[in-house]
């Protein structure tokens, strides 16, 4: 894995995962605690109904924990394992209710992360060759983005800033707003904390001078063509870091990277991404019990 | 609009965007922070960039509202309306930085709603003239669901239960669980809340028959063919409301509705559907300020 | 018991208790902290001073519990239990200071529980040999109603509603404002999820009749007398569930009851309800530890 | 009023009213949102159906404003007020929605604590010529706490301690715990903010006299017979408070005040106190909108 | 240790952990994450680089235990312990990553309470022989008065009030407001729960007599000379608490403690301490894991 | 002012001023509520009682809004203004009540701010004439970062990082845990969002030259003196920002500023600052009101 991610601690994902479960249980399961006899043991297994990369397997772990610290978890495949249509990822025994009310939270966080790891690593993979890394963006979905910027890790992207306190993008409505690029680029050299970089959006050659010129460390190509992203690539002769962003797409993805470009960026990871196809089979009295 | 929704009110809104920004900003937003005079007046206009079914333009505005209460905010469009490529949906005028700050936290929920309404209606456009309703289920994202619930109401679905507590649906783990269709319905029959229906999964006509005989008020036809489900309809005769379920698609969705059934239920509106494309435009010192 | 409830989970009762204990806490405990030194051991147990229904035993332990993860704790008594006056409900044992502390809120939240399931009981035990089911309402305490609701199945009751997202009652509020019965429960039937039935609550012979043309699932008959009643329960004919509300008191549900109706709900079990009398025994140093 | 309680603030009741309102809510009102449209206006009354002191009018009017801030609300009775059966004690116009989906929440607080107010009025009338004054405790509602003394309060009662950290009372296992009353009463002096005084439970005339001894400011009569509790008063002569304690009820109350007693504290205003029924009258399309 | 002080609970000091270890990470340690291996062991300790009295070994324990509750840890000191430039005060062993997390929060939390109570202790060692006890007042830090008063105590003092429920000061505000000492005095005697005295802040000997004729439990003598004090006491005579308050420094303490004075506060000990100098010593693959 | 800080918004200071509220009123104000009439009107000033560089006045006035949000507010003082004794910072006018319930969390704010912004200046003036720029650290009361970091940029010195996830400093630990600079360095170059900068702390001009070939952005001169600290400014000659760190003092900080540092980084001006010696004045019934 390139981009290496975070440890997700329990003070990070508790909350997200205590906030799924009163979201999904409201006052209580009817139908499993009425039609369920409380003694009831079982053995329950999450499986792929379709090839996927592994994302997300500890926090589908750490719902069930939570619902029930006395069922045994084992986590079969690895946050980062490619599996085939039917293989088994999370093998869960114990009380019966408490897998059946942990099964819809589960599965939508395991399934929305597997989900977006799976299409960050096609991307990535059309990448193999060149120099060219994936990153991913803010365009996540409100409330989960620890857990969708950890996926695309395991998907071999790297991540983007997280959040706006840590990372600088100048965009167009910034450099209008503070006079031009120079004036923008100056006024945050001499304020910004001296760990963060400035990276400056730019559109034009012109603005690729200018941006170096005034000290930008990373330069994001905006929309560009890939002979415009080629010259560009050209006119920065490593002095800063070049990405390239807008209309980024599988059939393309691999000729902006030709380009020479440090970086890709693409939020279609979040946005257009399916979630993976995960199912949890579930048998009664198991001999393990 | 059929299944007629709840208001959203800001006690159920408010912790979502609350979470949603602290989440966005961290520590704070440099960029604008230091680029961005604090006095610079400005206005945007957020505008479809394809034709998309608009759902969560009230979200939207409550975000820069929240963001900025000073702000003159314009719901051009309704939740509800089809729109085209270009238009324009929601109209904010005020403080540049408070706009440029609330920007990604009010398109990610904005787009992520309009992309299930639009999906939704799709489907919803496929059974006009078929008594064939469709239903969401509780496939959505954690932490949002009651805006993705609310977004397909607005794309013309009605809503399956919210949660856990407001519906009861055996399945196949709680009917072996507890001796059989028979036991499971009388057991609920005998402890539910009497304002609360009785649904059970069937896999075949032998189970739609003892899902009647125990007094379901509701079956779930759970991937059966058209053909089975012609039957289904046919023995069940009106004494139970039908609900289609499971590998359902836009290509085959009418076919469904087709065999009689009340209910066509899918999450693809939640797991498979895009985002809609939407985008802030932004100008400086606009005349209006 | 008839009404089976739902499984209390810590999700659920966790936030109660904390708020409780922070409450009763302010800043810590003077007393105890002074005068009681820090190892101390005693035995506690936790008696009626009058017959009971005992509800919330676990809820007490668990109050205890959060308190103090090392204290032994004993269920003597089940919920459900009937007791006499004198009987031992729970034993404690280990830190003087834990237990202290714990006390109060342990005693306020199950003699709240055991007084509301000794009420519920005493109506339950009037109906015996009636098919009339007794109901609970929405008239609970702010901030517990998942602990009363929960005492009342215990008592012997069923749940209604736990909350306006889970039943539907048409008052003569809505019937006035959609301009009357039928179209109310038209609305109903065409917009709710189909798993909730639609209750209506109606004060003649007349709107029952109207009411079970509209299709309503249950009828609440409200303040009607018990000749009303009898032919109220006559005119449905078992098309629909029947509810008798009102007015109901101990003198009466019986007689109430006998006119047939399906269940007889009431609020004086929440509102009404005087909390048992338990108090908790404390002796230092005791053999055990 | 004696006891002149705290002014409630935003701070200490908007968290109970936001949790009592997504209690009663859930996911929402499906009966109002869909039998009520959206543009009605209505005008409301809070009555009382039997004699009552009111409690709580400005926290009905706040749970109200909480759920709509365009609500015009009057309060037509003051906290204090002794009213008959039939008087108005609040007025809500505007959105018929937004009062149909309040009212729940607002009776169930605004009932709760004039019942307490009520039965506490009654106990203070018995007192009315003693020099004894009722004191509440800390057997209320988890949760609640804040609101159920200031019902007592408001009933013409003063406030004992809050919480263990504003009050100290020895009682009988802290005095064993720490080897006698003498001891107990030491460390605390030594050791208490100087602004908290020494409370001491005693039993007997000869505890009396080793609590005076020790320096105890206020000596609790625990359980006295009402010759024991004169002979205690004389014993003291005014060297500390003196509380009656245990087993005090309306018939007893003025007797146990005329030993000479300085308070007599009572739990039984919280613990069998009945809600005041209260009712919300309802008219649609009022002149006042 | 004169002033004892409270357990310090869980409930009351893991919000304030979690919110600093929040506060600390925002989306994680990515020096950490990336630079050290998942499976490296360490053996840390925290010492102190000056001398010091140790208070807050316990938080300082929880934090780390709450980062990860598989870390071995020993308090090698305990609180209340005068320490030495060099001594250990501390010792984590285990999982490298989670000790370097730690880290921060802990010494931020252990340095703080260590220097308050340092300081204290200076003042207090000037107090020795009299009977003047040092107190603490309300200007600590928000969000930390729980252990900053801890701190407090540790060092030798005595709380005052924790917050404006706990405590009566009436200051000169006050007695404007209500029209003279006398008639503060007697509003309060005749409302205020028994368990709490009344403080008056006094300047004269006039308003001393003023306060003492109107009941007063602890007069405040405010920035009073050293002679005024003197007098004070002396017109005092043992009717009441004495307090010396305003312009204490630890050149001067002593002599107001000998003016007889029951208490001297002062907030110095939170507005003008340092923090202690503490320093977290770290090794790679101890011998011990 | 040199380093801009971020808007400090309602969404990240609410929290804080609730939180220290809750802290400070517990159950409310006996004091006030008793002695001072409901209706009462005050002007109310805070002022400075010493020189000092004033920041946290909006902080201040939040607070005051929050307790009651009709006082009206005047900010005197603007953040980074310089203030002698005797000056007027804030004024405060409306009900008496209020003011005094808000004082002492408003005083505790704005006293801790100011006086870390007061220490922060005098660090600055002696660098002036130098390129060094003073940095913070993380050294911060924890749960008041964002406050105590806005406060260090009005003194005019610049933030440092804000937690672990915006900033990267390789320490000595991280060197060694991961086998030395250089491949510390290029795991953080391969993986890191490509917005933040790498810092390296070093500690002799063996390790400068090794971090800068290892392509580290800034270096930490970890301890250095100060003909040490010129050397490696002539060494790394603009290749890398440069930041002195540990043991800088108000007397030694210009001498390190001269060898050509570009920072100088302290946490003094979090743990060694006093606060601002400030105080609130009051009168009743102003003309004003």
């Amino acid at each position: 894995m390139s981009g290496r991610m975070h440890d997700l601690h329990a003070i990070q994902i508790d909350p997200i995962i205590t906030r799924a479960l009163e979201e999904d249980w409201g006052f209580g399961d009817w139908t499993t605690d009425i039609c369920v006899p409380a003694g009831k043991q079982s053995l329950a297994t999450i499986i792929a109904k379709e090839p996927a990369l592994v994302a997300g397997v500890d926090v589908a772990a750490a719902v069930f924990r939570k619902v029930d610290p006395t069922l045994s978890i084992k986590l079969v495949a690895k946050n980062g394992d490619r599996v085939d249509k039917g293989a088994v990822l999370l093998e869960i025994s114990g009380c019966a209710r408490s897998i059946l009310k942990a099964e819809r939270v589960a599965l939508n966080l395991f399934a929305r992360m597997c989900g977006i790891a799976t299409m960050t690593r096609a991307f990535v993979d059309q990448l193999e060759g060149t120099k060219g890394q994936l990153l991913d963006t803010r365009k996540t979905t409100p409330g989960l983005r620890i857990l969708e910027k950890s996926a695309t890790v395991i998907g071999g992207a790297r991540n983007h800033r997280f959040s706006l306190c840590d990372g600088v993008i100048v965009k167009e409505n910034h450099i209008r707003a503070s006079g031009g690029i120079k004036a923008a680029v100056s006024r945050l050299l001499e304020s910004l904390p001296p760990t963060l970089k400035v990276e400056v959006e730019v559109t034009s050659l012109d603005e690729v001078q200018e941006a170096l010129d005034a000290g930008a460390h990373v330069l994001m190509l905006d929309n560009m063509t890939v002979s415009e992203m080629t010259m560009a690539v050209r006119t920065v002769r490593g002095r800063a870091l070049v990405e390239a962003s807008g209309n980024v797409r599988l059939e393309n993805v691999r000729r902006v990277a030709e380009t020479g470009v440090d970086f890709i960026s693409t939020s279609a990871i979040f946005h257009s991404s399916r979630w993976a196809d995960l199912s949890l089979l579930f048998s009664l009295d198991p001999v393990v019990q």
